[in-house]
């Protein structure tokens, strides 16, 4: 159960340099390209010849042509040309609204027609020269969910990455969850920890600050549907406001999660950080990105063993306590945007019954 | 879906060398061994003692022994001895008719009464002292018919074997199918090609001519069933007639493709390569072999995402262009062999219920 | 088919040292720590918050911790603390009984009130200075069933160890199994042989005796329910008294098997051998160890792939011959405990259901 007429990320820009990429999203098989005006595409996996894989083949002054014989795919599902052959009346396959934007490929697995690309979130940090972004992929077999979760009660760093963030002040330190509208923040303040953890004392290192006094330390995560997670994390010095520091006192950061369903029991995982501190770094950039993949490595196995006792034990209940509160809302907020899909749906297909009627 | 009731090759020689050799054909368990008079031997890999696979065992002095229990199964599926016991009362197993011909093992996975070696294919080359045959194996994961296809259509070397033997020429120049009973030919002359592709080149160095000149080049596949292909392929240097072109002017060749249904979705892939120039240079059968090899493993990947695709959608119907005649009527074909053996059942059920009857 | 309400081996004592383990047994997933105390504890690898599975976390001073966001289970499947949460309302999870005996971790998974220790078998040699114990694991992808088979059926070793403790006079001795309540007794005394097999050999010279002599040989096996088989083994120089020949005149050790069933159609397989000659040689017992993990990982494939072929042919009937009444009569013993403990449950339930309505 996932939305399908919003945006999710795809996959980034290197994965369809000069190669078509064959990926799953939503449980649909699409494989991404790059056209001869640089624009990306999105069609389903399978060439209406024989069945192959689109995803198999090459892309060819920004044409899509399949490998097995030389069909060539327009980027609206309709084929172009076949060596030999008059395709004009070649059954057409689907195509996805696709855009490149903020540094990643979008994709609206659902219906082209509602794929407005105004939808797509701004993220201000892409754009901007004082701050700096670098990320990377993993593949995990859980539910999108068991992601958000997650990623919506920190509490779990202590236990899951206690050598890199996860610090004892975490779990004692209660934290809040309110929603405003489609939008859940769960945020967690630590003020006056005797030091910060060894990611951000790596961190306050780069910005030039002493990595051995007191801090104050957050944790705001920000959940958007369908399945986006921004957490805004930071140290300061202690004594100079926290999170509202000056820029020079503090180190602030966005952890960033592009959570996209590929099935119901796996998904894509796009992690990175946007940093606004030393943006012009890039072996700090390096440093970050290979550090975090480390931590969310770390996550999988729980993830993926979690998802196999679910799967075993799908009657059990799980418990909701106020650590659960960001994921426990995040999903009521999945839940809305599904039922508005399928009533949505619902009264296209009545409206087109009594267009049909009328005539 | 295949004929159970005709000849399949089962293996090669070498792989029954000193040991038996458990493979599953037409979703019959196997177990295949050489007896003391040299002739090869196919019974259930089942031992009706412990249900241990009989191919875990070995061949002492042509007896197949289970190498569980010492049982020695008979090549009739009959036990005839086991340590310590009386064997008379134990219950049989399948046996299947096996032969040796043309340097290949062949099997008749239907019913053994009806197996009539003369059915066997005549493969003339594989006697002749003016031609050397080499080949090798690979085990497939799709339906036995996808691999058909691809070998009556040629115009995928275009795509798939784009560094060795395809060539732009051969999706350019129509082909022709023609059906002869159950024979299906399809045919595809190129004339005046400014060069061979490099596969052809090294064949023409082979067998002394200059590499650089014009060619004539052919393509003649045969289909017959249940589920052989034999392709006629060669180039002859341009103006001496092509096909028909002496036999100091062309090299000319059989590829040889022996297609053995394993299940529904997978199959055993014999192919190889009987050459009429130069037989007496078995580094040249050995450059060939090889060459095929890496020219074959390039279809496996391909045909394996397609019937990953197919299995994915099965209601999707397959375009039949032109060139994909020979798979076509190939399929054909087979449909007809399966009604045949379905009706010839009926009948020798019917017969028997007769006779029944009667008594 | 399994009996639950049984003792088991679970473990070894290494396998929960500083760590828990998670291990299925009869289809219940399983996470076994040791406890402050020493003793060992054994509850259901489900953590009731979000379903993490407890084997991923650690044990701090005996107690178990989850390790996704830190609850402590106590060892009646209770939660005992999560920081910052009041657990008193969590919802249990299973617990067993386990104990730790004879250098072995025992667990009952079926109903916890009536696991007695007293039932678990005493094994005498555990506790002697006068024998020495060494083993180890295999997991095996069949039905525990077919490895009691095996091993209440050596004339296989003429076969499947052939190099090691096979010898053709096993399978030309014919063997007598007798029942004694649920005890089955199989067994095989093999006289004046010319030679002893390699692994005993070793042995002999181990104990400090010829090698090269003539020697009576023995093989005793006992099964005893749930699953449990000990064979006597060993031989002694002819012509003093076979099995009862004096300690200086022979090699006597008991092979240790204990098979706790995983599920249907997978087993823990605990190995070993108890020796009754040199115990203080801890070389010997390293060299035995070895030597016994070489020969029963020859049964493994074995093993494997006949599970294989009885999942394939579920209707076919095995055999059941003189040497497979070990075995044979095995199975019977295991029916009956099976009957037994549906006929207890059902007897439970009726009891319930009358103090029920006497209310």
């Amino acid at each position: 159960m996932f939305p399908k007429n919003t945006w999710y990320v795809a996959c980034t820009p290197d994965e369809i340099e000069g190669k078509p990429l064959g990926r799953k999203v939503c449980n649909e098989a699409i494989v991404f390209y790059r056209q001869a005006d640089g624009s990306p595409a999105a069609v389903e996996d399978f060439c209406p010849h024989r069945g192959a894989p689109l995803s198999l083949g090459y892309v060819s002054d920004g044409k899509l042509v399949c490998g097995y014989h030389g069909l060539e795919m327009g980027c609206d599902g309709k084929a172009v040309a076949m060596p030999g052959q008059r395709v004009r009346g070649f059954p057409c396959i689907k195509s996805y609204a696709t855009v490149e934007r903020h540094g990643f490929i979008w994709v609206w697995p659902g219906d082209k027609d509602q794929a407005d690309p105004a939808l797509i979130p701004d993220l201000h940090w892409a754009h901007d020269p004082e701050w700096a972004y670098g990320g990377g992929y993993y593949h995990v077999r859980c539910d999108y969910r068991l992601m958000i979760d997650n990623l919506m009660d920190l509490t779990h760093e202590t236990y899951v990455h206690s050598t890199s963030i996860g610090q004892k002040e975490i779990d004692e330190t209660p934290c809040t969850t309110k929603v405003e509208g489609d939008h859940v923040i769960t945020s967690r303040f630590m003020n006056e920890l005797p030091e910060a953890p060894p990611f951000w004392k790596l961190a306050l290192r780069g910005h030039g600050l002493p990595d051995d006094q007191r801090v104050d330390r957050w944790q705001i995560c920000h959940f958007n549907p369908p399945t986006h997670v921004m957490i805004e994390v930071g140290v300061a010095l202690a004594g100079h406001g926290g999170y509202d520091a000056p820029a020079d006192k503090k180190v602030y950061a966005i952890v960033v999660d592009f959570i996209t369903p590929e099935t119901e029991t796996s998904h894509h995982y796009f992690w990175g950080m946007a940093r606004h501190f030393k943006p012009q770094d890039p072996a700090l950039t390096v440093a970050i990105r290979e550090g975090q993949r480390k931590v969310f490595g770390e996550d999988l196995q729980m993830l993926e063993r979690q998802q196999a006792n679910l799967s075993t034990w799908p009657e059990r209940k799980l418990l909701m306590l106020n650590i659960d509160a960001g994921g426990v809302q995040s999903r009521r907020v999945i839940d809305r945007v599904l039922a508005a899909e399928r009533s949505a749906s619902a009264d296209r297909l009545a409206a087109a019954s009594t267009a049909e009627m009328a005539k």
